[in-house]
């Protein structure tokens, strides 16, 4: 194997906490390819940040002629304004209680704010101070937020109710498709996608002669990684693919080899007797996310090297089986356990990067490089 | 009801994102009742800070004659350090990669840390250059860090070894029964930590006379809460009751009443079809870490108050059934979906406190002081 991540001893002389560290080149690989994808099923390429929450990674999307991004979060938003980004939607349902800012945001970025609800459309009419865009939020079979789709009656009346506001313009309709999350198979996601495609351009079908302007946008990585059929849509705002992980990779989205992120972590214990080794990395470091692995038991991370400075690399059966705040246990084959050394720096794939990125306090590239990011 | 958590209608005022709030008055009284319980046992009260990680909080400690502490990281010694704390036991298996901050912290701090395995005890001997003290974690049946107690030879292997440093004091023998987590009754709690007990006073008499100075230290907050047997034990470090949660009042740890912490979280959309309602609040405010409810389903949380403004309680069967990086998900009971307001603010027990307050920025209290913390 000749991969970043299987030579990272020079990297690893600078680690003495767990460090999130990423392959640079696997990041632009992945974003090239997602922005290609776009390009030619000619979409608006919007990426979400709220994975990697980077200025500098932000940065590597210029290379790609991205001008317009997703966040999730109004404090996201700030960071982002603050590193030059000028255009960008915050995926999340409207929180009033944060209307200041965002109105504070909108005189000098376009922002667009997500409205599911005729509360909130009739509270940001009210309270809007600037000219921002909104979408409507729509649910196709996530079951989380967004309006139902059919329910065209409750969708109207949000419009007119956001229509007696000259600062709010209707941007079109907007859905995170996260049902195939849920999905059993790369089938099964298609199908699922597909659904949500043609409940989301039928919409905007509805509307296209009143509205002309509108948009349909979607934006799941694992049918943004593996689906062709965008009929009707204008926009992806996929986000985890900039460094993928374990569940993407468990549900067909990603090859491992896409995964664009490793938590290094110092082995401080090794019990020879159980097959069992600690890490210094816990739930602070990884969040407790996990997924049920092949062998049927909870996985919170897959171990790829067991000694970063040998570059051991470990058995598929060797996993993370348990996190609490600090400590990570990982479960090892017997003839692994052997290879971890005390002292020594393991890395581990991520089950889920987005909740392990939000969790690390910068990142450090295979190169050495070190990444700042927003850290609240 | 007259708690402070059913009258945060003033402190809502200044909450525009998910913000963990504590009660002042029933944090002093979990620190009271914990060190008066320590004092009746004649047993040192070393609290663990990794719970608040707060230099405010910490001083609240300093009422009840607390002078030495106990944290789960280097970080976290030095964030204390550097708050006028100096006497700190880092209760997490020595990390080498970390020892120059070891070293610096110890020329002007008493440094405890753990050693549990023979390397360890080698490079620790190698690299310290300043007296600090040890600990050899035990492991009394949790199964995570620590040497197995009845491993006598072993143990004095690493006796040896640090004995040949000049540096290194032997402290005793310390352990985290973490194994009482796993208790499925109270009894079963005092059972699980009455044979801890044993095997640590086993261990302190076994070296009573070639070290007659060392203490045998025990930490779990569900045992030090419930137990009245501490015989032949000299400290007690539990950390998680300062704030308590929902995991210690499904153990019997706790009452309801002495949880002293929760997370407000904007409405910002409701599902009136589904009875379910999405919070502000996801994992990156809650951590995933959730319990098995008498329902039977994961709970995240569980709601106190639908809407802070009314003080309009929550039915027992109203929680949060699911989370994502931003979204909570409240599964409600029929009447409760109509209890929260779009733009309104949900109070929500935390299932860990340690691992929801780790993620806080700072706290506010019922009265609305705002309480610093360690961020990184």
């Amino acid at each position: 194997m000749n991969h970043p991540f299987t030579n990272l001893s020079v990297v690893a002389q600078a680690v003495e906490r767990p460090t999130f560290v990423i392959d640079k080149s696997q990041v632009m690989q992945n974003i090239e390819r997602m922005a290609s994808k776009a390009a030619r099923h000619n979409l608006l390429f919007r990426p979400h940040f709220k994975t990697h929450q980077s200025a500098e990674i932000g940065q590597w999307f210029r290379d790609f002629e991205v001008k317009a991004i997703t966040v999730s979060s109004v404090t996201m938003a700030s960071y982002f304004a603050g590193n030059g980004w000028e255009d960008i939607t915050i995926a999340f349902p409207l929180n009033i209680r944060e209307i200041a800012t965002i109105n504070a945001l909108a005189t000098h970025c376009k922002i667009n704010v997500l409205i599911d609800n005729l509360p909130a459309a009739e509270m940001l009419g009210k309270r809007a101070t600037t000219p921002m865009g909104f979408f409507i939020e729509v649910d196709t079979g996530h079951l989380r937020s967004g309006m139902e789709s059919s329910r065209i009656q409750q969708i109207d009346e949000v419009l007119a109710m956001a229509a007696k506001s000259r600062h709010l313009k209707f941007k079109g309709f907007l859905s995170h498709s996260g049902q195939t999350y849920a999905s059993r198979s790369v089938d099964d996601i298609l199908l699922r996608h597909s659904a949500a495609v043609m409940k989301m351009s039928a919409l905007r079908e509805h509307y296209a002669a009143s509205c002309p302007e509108i948009i349909a946008s979607l934006g799941d990585t694992p049918a943004c990684s593996i689906a062709e059929n965008f009929d009707g849509i204008d926009e992806l705002r996929p986000g985890n693919f900039v460094f993928y992980d374990l569940m993407q990779e468990h549900l067909g989205a990603c090859s491992r080899s896409e995964i664009a992120g490793r938590l290094l972590c110092p082995v401080v214990s090794r019990h020879l007797s159980r097959n069992e080794v600690v890490l210094y990395g816990g739930a602070v470091h990884f969040s407790k996310e996990y997924l049920l692995a092949d062998h049927g038991k909870r996985s919170f991370g897959s171990i790829e090297l067991c000694d970063v400075e040998t570059g051991s690399v470990a058995d598929e059966k060797t996993f993370v089986s348990a996190l609490s705040q600090e400590h990570g246990m990982v479960k090892a084959t017997f003839g692994d356990t052997r290879k971890f050394t005390i002292g020594g720096l393991t890395s581990v794939l991520p089950v889920h990067s987005c909740l392990t990125a939000d969790l690390a306090h910068y990142y450090l590239t295979t190169t050495g490089e070190r990444i700042e990011k927003m850290v609240f």
